[in-house]
């Protein structure tokens, strides 16, 4: 490789220079604070794992999986992991490092790492933040991290404009399991859900079990008003399928409540990640901006892996996402060299005043800061600051 | 593998738990707030980079060579490493991403992961804390650089009993260059210095071109003054040699004067990371541990695989092994659930306090948090919080 090219990166993967770091490092410590003072205790989590203990979501999420970066531990010659969601790590800690009784909270903020670009990102190193509930299968948790999520993006200064998506993945699987559907049929509809396809979906619907029920499923996804004047009794009377309704309905009306302008939309058919979630799923979006700011659901039981299930429900967002394009510039003073107290005195007071201070080395004169914002010079025996 | 032992972490690798994360995102935040107000600015780098880029200070040490996990790029089919140092990271930064007029600091704080446990660490993963500085080579910058690191490590509690051992590559150079060593004789020599072995240095610099100034560089590592009433008259004229001799001699002059009871051991034979490093070598150990809490160097050039040789000094430091054994409690209020105005003023008036507060979810009882310290009552009408 010549010298010319090493430097390099490869694709998705980026250096952040001083003015954006800033930004972010502002926002992660704003929001694990406002995560600690909602009761989530920040963990963190092994940047490297046996793939066995990673897996716990991938069993059934081959995405996961794919998008693990494996090498060989050269101690034990097994197979690790490199993290690529920090979730089912932060279900190893409740399920048994950590295994608090009742309610236990947990936020994380690192690196994640994927083999290839997710879904409409680019980067395959997102700085991943989130927020983990366990313990509780009331709907109230749902409403509890969706409200901390929402907050948690308007200190981000996502709050004009967003959206959010409500789902849930139980009245699709209610219906699935009572037509009693193969799962190719189930994996072809979901297809057709995920892919807007109406009139697909209307000729699809024709040759399977129920077909009309599922046709009005994609058809009025949005609509639960009219889902319920235009799905059969049958389905209405599952009681699988009326939990999954009612916990959709009830979750709306109490963020409603509790945020009166924002957007909430819902879409049952929404069905991303369907395979890990198993009941609510939510999810903001900005305007002009395809993937979600931030999103999560409900995924019980993902803690049976290692040795205990509980109800589960959390999200996570990425905050190179978060913060794009935003930069932040600090105010550069330069001191002369020296260390005669009054002298000293006036840099600590500088930087006590925000200021980044740095004292000329050598030689050296202000041409070695060309970066300065501003100089500290003695005039008349006192030490000034005097903008450059 | 049985469920019962999915969640075993691969040796040298561990969760950090709610009560140590506290103590070590306080330290991260305050020695990064610390740096930037000295002017080193943060940067974040990537954990992976083609194997190329991060080579640079690996051509000439093969340990941080072995020590680096290898994976293959799925999207260009290279070879990617996992970041087992952030130095040369940085210095690619400095050399062309950032390519700063004058002098440049930077800081860093991220975790690198080993492939097997490096030194007296068990840890493979560090969360590495560290400031560099390019473009100047003057000795102001290695007493910058050590005074920050001195008041870095007394921020994290270690202060009392604290030592700095100084060194230099350049006088043992100077020696070998001027005797003309061969590398095999250089690196037996290099060998017995790290080892103290004295009795064997001996009887080896009996057959080796200048021995007797090989024997006392050993002999009197740790004394300047007997060094030089000892060493050859051709030695001490080597003007390699003298400048080596009086960096050592001014850093020690320089910092004693910033910190008058900090104790400052001279070492000139202490050659860890003898390749890595072409200057003065710093760092700085606690009472009772064998592993420096601190330690750097300079390392002029490291740019230059990326470009752009310049004059870089810095340090870095385990933010893991500086808090270990520290935990931090917090304080959990738990309040009733509701959204009614004067509770959820109260429940944000104990979070401005600095409760971490949780609002039961459900048919929850206190049971539900058995963690908690404190409650939020309602008595005649007035939310008052009671200790539990």
């Amino acid at each position: 490789m010549p010298i010319s090219e090493t430097w390099l990166l490869p694709d998705g993967v980026a250096d952040v220079l001083p003015e954006q770091a800033q930004v972010i490092e502002s926002l992660r410590r704003e929001a694990l604070d406002f995560l600690a003072s909602r009761g989530y205790q920040l963990v963190y989590t092994p940047f490297i794992e046996y793939i066995e203990s990673l897996s716990s979501l991938s069993e059934s999420n081959q995405d996961l999986d794919l998008a693990t970066f494996k090498v060989i531990d050269q101690l034990s010659g097994r197979l690790l992991g490199v993290r690529a969601d920090m979730t089912p790590q932060v279900a190893r800690i409740d399920a048994h490092v950590h295994p608090v009784e009742g309610v236990a909270r947990y936020c994380y903020a690192g690196t994640v790492l994927h083999t290839k670009p997710q879904g409409f990102n680019t980067t395959r190193a997102p700085l991943q933040l989130g927020a983990e509930l366990f313990g509780s299968d009331s709907i109230d948790a749902d409403v509890e991290l969706i409200d901390v999520m929402i907050n948690l993006l308007a200190k981000a200064g996502h709050a004009d404009g967003i959206h959010l998506d409500l789902g849930h993945v139980g009245l699709f699987r209610s219906m699935v399991k009572q037509a009693g559907l193969s799962k190719a049929v189930e994996r072809q509809l979901s297809d057709l859900y995920q892919r807007k396809a109406l009139p697909e979906l209307a000729e699809f619907t024709q040759s399977i079990p129920n077909g009309a029920d599922f046709y009005t499923l994609g058809r009025f996804a949005s609509d639960l008003d009219a889902l319920q004047a235009n799905l059969t009794a049958d389905v209405l009377a599952n009681e699988a399928f009326k939990l999954a309704f009612d916990a959709v309905k009830s979750t709306q009306a109490a963020i409603q409540a509790r945020w009166p302008d924002l957007h909430i939309g819902i879409d049952v058919v929404e069905l991303r990640s369907y395979h890990y979630h198993t009941g609510l799923m939510y999810a903001v979006y900005a305007p002009n901006r395809a993937a979600p700011l931030a999103q999560g659901g409900r995924y019980d039981g993902i803690g049976e892996h290692f040795g205990r299930a509980r109800p589960a429900t959390g999200f996570s967002c990425d905050l190179y996402a978060l913060t794009a394009g935003q930069v932040q510039k600090s105010q550069v003073l330069v001191a002369p060299k020296g260390i005669e107290a009054d002298l000293l005195k006036a840099i600590e007071a500088a930087r006590t005043e925000g200021f980044s201070v740095v004292q000329l080395l050598g030689n050296d004169d202000l041409s070695s800061a060309p970066y300065a914002t501003h100089q500290l010079v003695n005039a008349n025996g006192e030490w000034t600051i005097k903008q450059i």
